[in-house]
């Protein structure tokens, strides 16, 4: 059995070309204007290649070793170094960067797909560069002159690698309870001191100099949130003296043993303020956003590696009689395998589509020569961040399950490599926001915050192609259905919420996935019409996509009903009442 | 935060005294007459201590030392050798057996409550003992006289720990394909010679001596499962001398590392025939249904030993506002937090009610005076045993994986203690038939295979309480819609397979799972009744009980809809066609 990762090419360029036309998008941006699909699929099979080649073979012993912790110092797992470098070499770091900032100025949507195949490489390793696309948006956007000359470039080239630093122990999901201090010096530096956790690539051997970017309070900062700024604080100070910034431990973790996440004591470490004192939130968002586009990609990748491997021991174990023969078949012919397989397999795809989606909505966003439509697409893509966040992070981690599920027994041994990524995929539903934020964040802010002007652009995309007459009927009906009912429940969520202001935080997840399932379906309808009129071209690839298709909306889509039914009656009976012991009104008045 | 295991007491008197009416029951049976609710909450007691006092300390342990390897030798994880023993001293091995063996002659359904709690506090320790019953149940059945005289009271006692060697390396799920061979001997012992892998405690240091009870093939036997006849090989012959078993090594799993899992090399190994030639597979069965009804109470435990750590550290871990506070809250507060707990509550006390009914059904098929009522429980407890199996360990995971998630960040850490829980319930919905053997159990044989008879049954019962006038109108209402369907699915699949024969294997699972969603529904329309006729009793407890019973019906219960989609979907259009690299009939004519 093949244990090695194959790059999905035929299906990138089925989803670039052939269903999104991410070429002829692209060429219509100045910035793009030279994008041809043959330069997009000479990208990803070099990213493929290395993903496969460089990357693919680490994933085992970074599981196995895992980081060691030492007087203050991080050892990364064996290989990890070298390949880091190999990465630096071959100008991935700088893949979507600016050409003046050393970058190559490719589309975002590739920098999407590099990372899709890195996650399934090696998710471990993949952490550490992981971060540094969102350092540089953010550094690009809010970053003085200054600080952009001497850490841009830097960062471009993956020469310095960078971090993300807010959580402490008592603030996770509540970042306003941060309480690291930042005191202004004469110099115009900063002064920070602080213990921050969870930090990934926090301390390394990858890199000569880490660049933090952390949220700290200044002295005369109001409480809560609005009293946040954000700080660049390097390992390595320009005159090569160490900067007050210890690493005090690492987790040992369920998975991604091969990313050091660790424990950073701030001593009155030298920073420098990004952006408005007090705006630091926001200036953080512009890294958290990417990152969690990353997330939903990390999910994806994931899901797709597990896939391939149980896939590939489903053709080759024999076992018992499929239904209808007389042998002992292939277990890639029992029907529940097959369900295990498809059930994979739909979703992954449709998560393929939707990234990339998202990954050309971050080009548009940035490239479009209409600052009306750059905006049009920012507000689109933060729409569907959240889904594209949780949605994927559920899916990846529950494919990698199923994918388990193939193996039988053998798939709950460590050596036969398919228990890591479902224990690697865990951490993606809960990082960079826990899935239960996103979905908040999507109902009360990307839903309900405008009145539903977001979600009705986005549904305008969906009966657009709902409303094209080729094929798949019954398919753009169901859809059409889910996207009537996404929209109604969004406006009786908004009307309720008036008597019952607590409501919709009851519905948000059901109400992120219920979106979920319209942005796949939405985008296997498009597959799957794409698939019918190329048939003629190869039958037996496109007639699986179209039967995938077929697939996703009779097996897959079904979850809509189930979705349906709990808004359904939370809406039409209120919600249910809940034990006192879990009652915030109850808990206030004993108090 | 408390991390102790606390054994839900209160919930199992009520599951047991209020809702099945379990002393009554048992009383109606000559060998239960002495049986009162005191007397089993007493067991209980003292069982919950046990399993929180003895057994969960170790827990922790089990999973950072695991077992060990060398020489043939396997060395269990600290501690585990002394709990056995007391485990023993405590007679808790024999709490079911027979009293002529032994055994304490006590009913069932407190084996099944014991069984619970043990899992939750120690699953890697609980492996060990968790086959003695059906190891002895098996003898009682099948074993000759001098069988039972030299083996059964070492069972029962625990002295002796037992084995069910079954998987070879080729023959997972298809048993057909096993290749050990036994060859009988002029003393009438036969000589059994090869390799089996996936034995639980196959080897370890507990006791002195390992019953294994092992599928092989006669010389003359016929190929496929016909031909395969069990055997009794014990690890040390009565001579004392060693026999010809030997382990080859043990493997290194996701979870449960304090259970060796081991590899047995058979090399001329003396053993005796246990029932008669070639009916090895129905002997073998009486374990596997014990087995698997145990598997269930393993899922059931890990949930709830996960929930109580998820629901001590959302009491007094603070972190934002909650909708319609003013202050820094504690998580517990916060609607989706609430959401994950009351999932896994719902889904918990649900599996409780089920499984002790399922043990309380072990009791009656066991005890009933009259045949034709023995004959009848016993199919009920056949109908329900693999929807126990595969319906309560894909919850008991689902739970765990929701626990941790209510600890964010901290949940993938290791030194949480949350992760193990899910690592650990992983393998549930493996071992013992995975579950979608167990689907194919539930739909072909026992669904399809009596034309519904056997479901007829069962939806009477269920009917008969949905008919009873007494509160909860809109949940009976929505559980009779759903054995309405049940039933109307039933006959739909068994007239389409007429025309479709692989048809029922693809909607197999959906129909497991639906009639897992009815069972359970219906233990908690019995559970919210008995709530509102108790509430003047305790209104706070009952009062949450009744509020479960109608979160259970808006949240949980609502996958109703989604099963029912898809099956409907199935049954209307037929199956979606699948792409040709899945396709049997395919793949058969291009060879």
């Amino acid at each position: 059995m093949t244990m090695h990762y194959a790059p999905p090419l035929r299906d990138f360029a089925f989803v670039l070309d052939e269903v999104l036309q991410a070429p002829q998008v692209l060429r219509a941006l100045p910035a793009h204007a030279e994008i041809d699909g043959d330069l997009m699929m000479q990208v990803l099979e070099e990213a493929g290649r290395f993903a496969a080649d460089v990357v693919a073979p680490l994933n085992g012993i970074g599981d196995r070793e895992g980081c060691r912790f030492k007087n203050g110092t991080v050892t990364t797992p064996p290989g990890f170094e070298r390949a880091y470098a190999q990465f630096c070499a071959g100008g991935w770091p700088a893949l979507a960067c600016a050409p003046e900032h050393g970058g190559q100025g490719l589309p975002h949507v590739l920098d999407c797909a590099l990372y899709e195949m890195l996650s399934a490489a090696n998710h471990g390793w993949t952490m550490y560069p992981g971060l540094l696309h969102g350092a540089y948006a953010c550094l690009a956007a809010h970053g003085s002159a200054a600080l952009q000359a001497r850490y841009l470039d830097k960062i471009a080239s993956g020469e310095w690698l960078a971090t993300m630093c807010l959580t402490e122990a008592q603030a996770g999901s509540d970042l306003g309870q941060l309480r690291t201090r930042a005191v202004p010096q004469d110099d115009g530096s900063y002064r920070l001191s602080g213990d921050k956790i969870f930090i990934s690539g926090g301390e390394h051997d990858l890199t000569p100099n880490i660049v933090h970017l952390v949220l700290a309070r200044l002295p005369d900062a109001p409480a809560g949130s609005k009293g946040l700024s954000l700080f660049l604080a390097p390992r390595v100070l320009d005159d090569g003296s160490r900067n007050g910034v210890h690493c005090t431990g690492i987790e040992h973790k369920m998975g991604i043993h091969g990313s050091a996440t660790c424990s950073l004591h701030f001593e009155q470490a030298q920073a420098w303020l990004v952006g408005e004192a007090g705006r630091g939130l926001a200036a953080m968002f512009v890294m958290m956003n990417a990152a969690r586009l990353h997330v939903g990609a990390q999910g994806l990748g994931l899901a797709e590696a597990a896939y391939q491997r149980a896939s590939a021991y489903a053709r080759e174990r024999r076992q018992s009689r499929a239904p209808g023969s007389s042998g002992n078949d292939l277990i890639v012919h029992h029907p529940a395998v097959q369900k295990l397989l498809m059930e994979q397999r739909c979703r992954i795809e449709g998560a393929r589509l939707l990234t990339c989606w998202a990954g050309l909505l971050l080009d548009l966003a940035e490239h479009d020569p209409e600052a009306a439509l750059r905006s049009r697409h920012h507000e689109r893509l933060e729409f569907i961040t959240p889904v594209i966040k949780a949605f994927l992070t559920d899916q990846g981690f529950q494919c990698a399950s199923r994918a388990l599920q193939v193996f039988g027994g053998h798939g709950y041994v460590v050596e036969t490599g398919i228990e890591q990524f479902m224990r690697d995929a865990r951490i993606t539903m809960i990082y960079e926001g826990t899935n239960e934020i996103q979905a908040i964040d999507f109902l009360m802010r990307k839903v309900l915050g405008d009145e539903g002007r977001r979600l009705d652009d986005f549904l305008g995309l969906v009966r657009a192609d709902i409303a094209e007459a080729s094929g798949l009927g019954e398919q753009a009906r169901l859809l059409g259905e889910a996207v009537d009912k996404l929209r109604i429940f969004a406006s009786r969520i908004a009307a309720a919420a008036a008597q019952a202001p607590a409501l919709p935080y009851y519905v948000a997840d059901e109400m992120l996935r219920l979106c979920g399932h319209v942005a796949l379906g939405w985008m296997w309808l498009r597959a799957g019409r794409r698939a019918l009129s190329a048939m003629a071209q190869d039958p037996l690839w496109y007639g699986g996509k179209r039967d995938a298709a077929c697939y996703h909306f009779a097996f897959v889509f079904a979850e809509v009903q189930q979705l349906s039914s709990v808004i359904e009656a939370c809406l039409a009976t209120g919600l249910p009442p809940l034990p006192t012991d879990l009652d915030h009104h109850a808990a206030q008045e004993a108090s």
